[in-house]
């Protein structure tokens, strides 16, 4: 089959590989028809992570039911289904208290979680590609209703940044008539934004500097600020009667960097801890890794930032981290989708086919604007 | 009136000062039976925080109403009454919503939280003395059943280190069943075991380095580990059957140091990022500053750390802190008291009038073996 | 001063009456300029209740205030204030919880809770009236924004029925993404019904048989089931996949009948349990009393139903009930009001004199067309 | 394989019947070590359900794997596990929400939740049996520690009434430092009263009227009432400062019936209601039908009670109801089994052999003084 493979700093391409097939009863084989590229596919793309090479991408995955394995019982062949990124066991102590997201016995003894054609999640390839194995697919697949389709557009967004998203917000701990500030305003900014408002957020605040994502941010009734024009901090607290906001949302991850590129991976941090109000909570789903052999700083290549914990204390604040169990939501966002009271692909900016992804890669890692979200399309639902 | 006085670094004495006295119509006046030296009086103590000289120490209070003001109606002369440390209005939208630990007019705009005794507190007295002004004093005071006066070294608990210790264990999120590290075996440390105990805890592990601390925990049925001796992270893991423990409370603070005397601000945090594991939750109830001048150490000196936010992100852990909302806990471990389903005097190892305050700081201070906990008493019951 | 007083079944005059007026240093006093006419209105006017003739009726105030006692520190002459239609103290054991509404020492020993103009609610006078005096006033009164006085018909919900419908969703443990049934669509049903939008529901059914009514809980995007027409609980099952509706909200109370308008006060609540699904929530706030001595039926004389408790406990449904406790939501939903993210006065259909009190009584207890909410306006804002 | 099987009221034998065995491959097949007759088996066993003649019994099973599906992959042969009283199957709605209570796909549609040998809860053989298979094993099976065939009466309460029990404290919404009031000292009203201690409760009172259960109370610290001597709402509004209890546990079921034998399915709902104070919550574990046709009263027939809704609702209280999901509490209940915190066997009276079974049902529904709690041991570990 056809997938997109890494092989090194900005070396992607779509290679021939070995199919994807059942291996296990509970395995359940999909023909991926959607598959996203995602802002943390960027950090293994960019070389920062240790990858490895030979490795296919892909966590973000939709696609239709072409196989099962014997001890399937729930999903059918022809079902289309959304695939989370995390790959869970279901029997396990996290995945039984719904921390998919930890799956206990996922790679290496002593780390929790795994993931499709991620770094450091276990040796489950991507979903870039024509075909991809689901195991244990009666826990790790959501069937999609019927015309889903014609919205693979909107579901493909159930793997990963709707949930991932709306687990920002869910942390921070947001009640209706708050205020939520969240930086960063890529695609999983953007639909901790959605989240927000579906929700009952009374105000949004994005932070980016981009003007492609300023403008989606709008699209969907939150208000914006400009990092590269303004102190996003004086200007929350202006925005919020000098208290702060009641929460903040982290989307951007140890890649931080000002307007200028100097990184700093407790930049958004800090910028949070700052501008969100005492006792307010703070959700970050943007990645921080516990080692950065590249980075610049000496402090950052050991996974330590310059946090301002003192302030932190002294505001009281809570902060819940880490990445999303997507199965704890994709459920209610599925229906959120069905009924059409959200439409999570406002934010896609290009439909392509697979041969396509490494130039996607290119553009999408360059930030350039109009880039805001690629969805590839290595297959048709039959 | 006697109170204890700070002059400056190491510097109490007794004075004598101007009556407290009713001031406006919901002000209650206490006479003072019990009052314990903190461990955060000594931060002020040793100099370490901008306390102004001239100011009354002493906020873990108890003492009997000797005069209300015309607008109280709850509270009567002659009641025992414990006095949370928190100063607290009970009608801005934070003490409304239960957090009573950041009331919103308190001392200086932009800063929420008050106490009496206490550096950025606000202007309030201490308690270390013959009387105490009660603001808001219906809702302030906790009025004591009948017996209190002869279970003081008890209920005295019940302003401060108690519902401290109980809300560490409470954001580390613990359910019965779990096994909760403490880091720090002082008197918070000490109370967090308790609660966590009280709360249905399977194992509770106290970290800390002195004997009589040590002996203390192990009397309710904690296990313990000497960080002067052994690794106390590797203990941990080695404990828990190498997953890690389920929670964490940080009971230490900014002045966290090795065995040897070296300061660290990050220590205890890094600790049990290290020790908790995977969607762990820690509790920090240490106390930590915005700005630390007196810091060996740049970083500390801006009250940041050198915290490993990689390791605590990819374990997905989150984490609470702050000062504790007295209010939200004082009534249930009132009862739990009352009822003698706990005993939190099991740690006072002195019981001294008024004029030896400025001793008993000393010894406290250099944490002399024995001197585990000192209650004062500048008066007695009527 | 004016004032709407009972004076028996149905019977209802603006009479002169003693001014109300400031007794205790914690009173505030308003001038009213909107007040409700409530459904619970309903059962005192038609004679259900033990409602004291003699009594000013009225418990969703809005006014202005006027006078403050020597006490109060927050609210100040000339704010414009919703008023909680509990009376609370703010420092007994439930107000200190949350639960303004069963305010401990509010009347007679045993009877926990307190309003305006209530029967068994103790001895406070209503505001359908030009003056209401407010017991601890700083506790009781919500300060309005600037430009209050143009937006009363939206604020004057904040008093006791966008809190009422929003308390129901929310003991009714509704989740983004899920549907809720809401029997009744008069006005407590309605604000149920933008609570639950509000707050991300999926699909929002409300059952009533008023066209007028249903065309309300259309118009922000509800689905409607007129139950003269159709059978409620297998229109919901069809509704729903036939698994039942998520959440339940019961908006009737103990009046509840049938098109031919025979009582039956275990009606909604069955039809609750039949309709929503296994491990379903379902909130009460229709009121129902312990004992209803003109009930036509023995049992319903005691306060008893014919509760399908069998089928309840089979579904592992659970239940909240009671009167909402005001304050736990009015700061969120003013601010949901001033962001403008939310315009309860889309049910008001009359806006009126206080003068014209008693015909608005007449027509709103016969259920006419048209006749959805009335807001009486005793005064102006200065 | 020899099994209790069911002939028709009040007659059981221990007959030869078709071994159980693996049927798919995510079966797990258990040689059974130890079986308890639960107070539920006596519904089925007394003819008041509609429980199918020629069914074997049994619900609260543990035993060790002897084989095991080819799905099967975290569960091994030789484990000794313990399997919940419900049947789930790990990936439908419900389960994925910790519903496992409520299985969607149990047996007939519009029927959730599933059981072992239970009336209306699937066709799924009980465990009183030499054998027992256990569907989707990975998911039904909790794996016990080392030398669990030694503490085999602790843990086989893990099956169903200690989590049965802990579900009523937790549905009833018990803090640390309250009251509970519990109504039923048979064997859940026991371990729900061992729960609520090990959840930190103030004090808890167990109401019942044989000697041999208010001994078992009481050797665990709870305080008792007789209700055949006292009336028990009357005493615990006495003993609880005349508020009522904070929580109340429904521990009875549809049977319940005075001291003199006469049965009134609304008896411990009405008395919780009484005794429960304003607000408090109520957890209702004891069995209630849809529909009863043995009752002696027509409502009851139909599976309604003559609730006093009036006064549930007047007094703002909540109930949660139904079977308990046994795999939200069976892994920490186990673990404070096995850092014996707790010891659930204290209410065993007899360990008998599978051949006894008849006459342990025949004492056991007569409330045989003595005959608290019997557990049949049909084979030996291994």
């Amino acid at each position: 089959m056809k997938a997109v493979v890494y092989h090194g700093p900005r070396q992607v391409s779509v290679d021939e590989v070995p199919d994807a097939r059942i291996e296990k009863p509970t395995d359940v084989l999909l023909r991926i028809t959607s598959t996203n590229i995602c802002g943390s596919d960027l950090h293994m793309y960019e070389g920062r992570t240790d990858f490895e090479p030979g490795s296919i991408l892909g966590h973000e995955n939709l696609g239709q039911v072409i196989e099962v394995g014997d001890a399937i019982e729930k999903v059918q062949v022809g079902d289309m289904v959304s695939a989370p990124f995390n790959v869970a066991c279901g029997h396990c102590k996290n995945c039984e208290s719904g921390l998919t997201n930890y799956w206990l016995r996922a790679n290496k003894p002593g780390i929790a979680g795994a993931a499709y054609g991620f770094a450091d999640m276990g040796p489950w390839p991507g979903g870039q590609a024509e075909f991809l194995r689901v195991p244990w697919g009666d826990f790790n697949c959501l069937r999609l209703p019927e015309g889903a389709a014609d919205k693979q557009d909107d579901y493909v967004m159930l793997s990963d940044i709707f949930p991932t998203g709306w687990h920002a917000v869910e942390m921070s701990g947001l009640k209706p008539g708050e205020t939520i500030a969240i930086l960063g305003g890529g695609p999983v900014g953007q639909l901790a934004a959605l989240s927000a408002i579906t929700k009952g957020a009374a105000k949004v605040i994005v932070v980016d500097r981009h003007a492609d994502r300023l403008r989606l941010a709008e699209q969907i009734g939150a208000t914006t600020i400009d990092d590269s024009k303004t102190n996003p901090v004086e200007e929350i607290i202006n925005q919020t009667g000098g208290l702060g906001a009641d929460r903040g949302a982290e989307c951007v991850g140890y890649q931080a960097h000002d307007p200028q590129g100097h990184e700093d991976n407790s930049m958004t941090l800090n910028e949070l801890v700052e501008s969100v109000r005492f006792t307010g909570g703070i959700g970050t789903v943007g990645i921080y890794v516990p080692s950065d052999p590249a980075a610049a700083d000496d402090l950052a290549k050991q996974g330590r930032t310059r946090f301002e914990f003192g302030n932190f204390w002294f505001k009281g604040q809570y902060m819940g981290t880490g990445q999303c169990p997507v199965k704890r939501y994709n459920r209610q966002l599925r229906t959120l989708v069905a009924e059409e009271k959200v439409k999570p692909s406002w934010i896609v900016s290009h439909d392509l086919p697979l041969d396509q992804a490494p130039e996607a890669y290119k553009h999408f890692d360059a930030r350039e604007e109009g880039w805001t979200k690629v969805v590839l399309h290595p297959s048709q639902a039959a």
